[in-house]
């Protein structure tokens, strides 16, 4: 994956691999680098991929990845170049790997690059309030202004004309032009994503990236979570109002328009032209289609179709709802 | 209208008015000065108003602009001495206009005349933290403390009494005695208010302020923001607790308590007395009464007369829905 | 109490008391010194207490206190031991009480014994940010890391192998290790606890602190307020996600998982493994028990027992919420 903001520390042997994930050393004839891992869709030779549910068993047996982290059951599956790695828990091991080859995406500790804006190459380039902070290889486009206090971490790229507020963290992000970031929100920290555990929760690495296309608005105190294997994206022209939650991996489509104090939980899908009412909620792992109405104060819990009005917790048919709420 | 925060750019031709509407040239006679744009009441002589609503007939009738940007279906209500310019959508036009007059009300950019605050007058003069900012022509009453890294823009005025806490932004606001605004805050932003458009929403302007009466107590991490033609008024001695949204033209009665992460949408107008449960939602354009208590987690989407008990969503009498839910 | 926070300026003469509270002068014999004030069970010799319910009759009956503040109805089932202070709104007085013990609990200024963190003795000690300011006394583990623009208060101890975001700020709480404080949160300020009063509320004293145990986390833009009595907990690995609201005296038990914008109100008790989801409410003064199930956007009014699963609002039984919603 070619991401500025985690930067992959392989390769690694896979004897060394084999051993982190406690598994056996029987399946390796020759002790080959490996370069990376990632999806099975997007692994190629000499890459490790990770296969844990059968709803994948078409994109298994035509991966390109040379190994596999996965459970006995699912291992007849796999491409026939492919080699598989049994474990006891794949998404566990998958965490574990992943660390391996990107251990800065885990801690999220404070940006140490970053220095005071007046002392860096942007001094006169660009108009800068007080206080603000900006990290190493940083880039901001013509024309942007930035607020007291906001803080600009390492490798993030702003478009040009974008306005980003006071008080607020950027990191992990691609923002693209005519942006808003109003005061106070926090951009792309790791998802609220870990393995459950009595005594200690093990993190869920996150290498996905927050992506903000050209002319959106993000309200104040909002947060947007970066991905943990694909990206977080909010599509061109959606508005956000204040105090919002984007989970990780959510994607937005483009021209929505989105309330006060909605959350939308991690890796769900929203279509173009949404409208999502105040605190109205969405679970994760949906889909949400085009030209959909979400009344506020919905919760919303399976997907919704194209061109739907929806109202109510769970939610349904905007006229159902109102018929029963006479 | 006289206003600290939005400076009328005025007054303009009304030849150059009529050419950025794109309207018709023929009505002029005397190419006036046209010196102000607002409401139909508001309006003087040499004003001009907008008309897109058959609710507003009566005062249209009375109007004392000498311009009103209106439809040709509406036309005919307006008072005689009140020229009708008729345009395709009153709202949008009415927007662009009112940019032209208050051109800083529409982008929020942060407020480029702060200064630290012990280079300014208040240094010897308040009580302050570290990093504090304040604006040019910011007015603080005797004996109050302001926390630290907060952001006190332009022409903001603050009571005696206050307390202001830490990380705490203002602007657009005005703020009387004995007030407390908790950590990270942000008041008076421009509220969520634009017209849609497939390819670059068209933002509204926001020439209203907030209000703050005395002995307000705002909770952590609230937002308040400003209103578009009208302020946004919190009322004497009325409490909100964490995490509060109060969108824009929001009117809230004195005595009020509003418990944390409550959201209210734009434009409903509440009264005294009112008790509002935690993360209870309420739409916008409603009026909600006095002694009014509405239990938390609710979704009020109609009126609510005085003295009434509300629960739930869509939000309902708490006998009735306590019967239901039994 | 011992609390570095909240220092008792005690003791004062029970006759001041007696007079502070416009209370009866006849029962006292000696103007002895009354050390501090406290709840029924915890009050010893020379302390004073108060009692407002019958509830707590078997308490009283034990109580160690010498004096207690409560009513007429009442007073009869105090310890024979123990005066009782006739008034006629027992928290009302009690506050007014507890303000003179602990005058700095109530009004929650900014810390203005802050320093620069590189002008202090943690200078060599710690890894921080730009711009971090620490107050008096606080303690900081080894191996620790704070954010940019970070506040930590007087008298706050942090334990070994923390991580504090950037934007934080840090009062009256004591964090064990090896937890992360993410950015923007605010962490310790007063309960929204008060007595509601026509011109002007009365705050209630909040001489409680937070504390947040071994191996949590807690998400961007958090609240966590203080107690007022007692303390708010997050048990030991207990993660929250961004946009929660932990109101005072709350108390989490461990291994729990809470989802964004949860807000939790006043006093209730959470067990451990417990799992809330995204925007769920729950209401104050509840007993929710261990291994709890509550879904996201449910909203809880009454106790749960252990191994409940639940959703809806009112929240009931998951079983029975979908059967009823299918």
């Amino acid at each position: 994956m070619d991401n500025p903001f985690f930067i992959n520390k392989g390769p690694f042997k896979i004897s060394k691999i084999l051993s982190l994930l406690d598994a056996s050393n029987d399946i390796v004839k020759d002790n080959i680098d490996i370069n990376d891992i990632t999806d099975l869709m997007s692994a190629k030779e000499n890459d490790i991929t990770f296969f844990h549910s059968k709803k994948y068993n078409e994109i298994a047996k035509k991966t390109k990845a040379s190994f596999c982290i996965t459970t006995s059951n699912l291992k007849a599956e796999l491409a026939e170049t492919c080699k598989p790695i049994v474990v006891n828990n794949v998404l566990v091991a998958t965490a574990k790997l992943t660390e391996k080859f990107y251990p800065n995406s885990v801690n999220d500790f404070f940006d140490d690059t970053c220095s005071i804006i007046n002392e860096t190459k942007f001094k006169d380039k660009i108009k800068y309030g007080k206080n603000v902070l900006v990290g190493n290889n940083v880039s901001v486009g013509a024309n942007c202004t930035i607020g007291h206090n906001t803080i600009i971490e390492q490798n993030v790229s702003i478009g040009d004309n974008c306005s980003i507020g006071s008080n607020v963290i950027l990191k992990n992000v691609i923002i693209k032009e005519n942006v808003k970031i109003l005061d106070s929100s926090v951009i792309g920290k790791h998802g609220f994503g870990f393995f459950p555990n009595n005594t200690k929760n093990l993190r869920y690495p996150h290498i996905g990236l927050v992506i903000i296309e050209e002319n959106c608005e993000i309200g104040c105190g909002s947060t947007i979570d970066r991905g943990s294997m694909s990206n977080t994206v909010i599509g061109k022209n959606t508005f956000l109002d204040n105090q919002i939650h984007i989970a990780h991996n959510v994607k937005i489509g483009e021209n929505s328009i989105i309330a006060g104090q909605v959350g939308i939980a991690g890796s769900t899908i929203i279509g173009r032209n949404v409208k999502i009412g105040g605190q109205a909620g969405i679970s994760g792992h949906l889909k949400i289609g085009n030209n959909v109405d979400i009344a506020g104060g919905s919760g919303v819990i399976k997907d919704i179709p194209d061109n739907s009005k929806v109202m109510g917790y769970p939610a349904k048919s905007l006229r159902e709802f109102l018929r029963e709420n006479r």
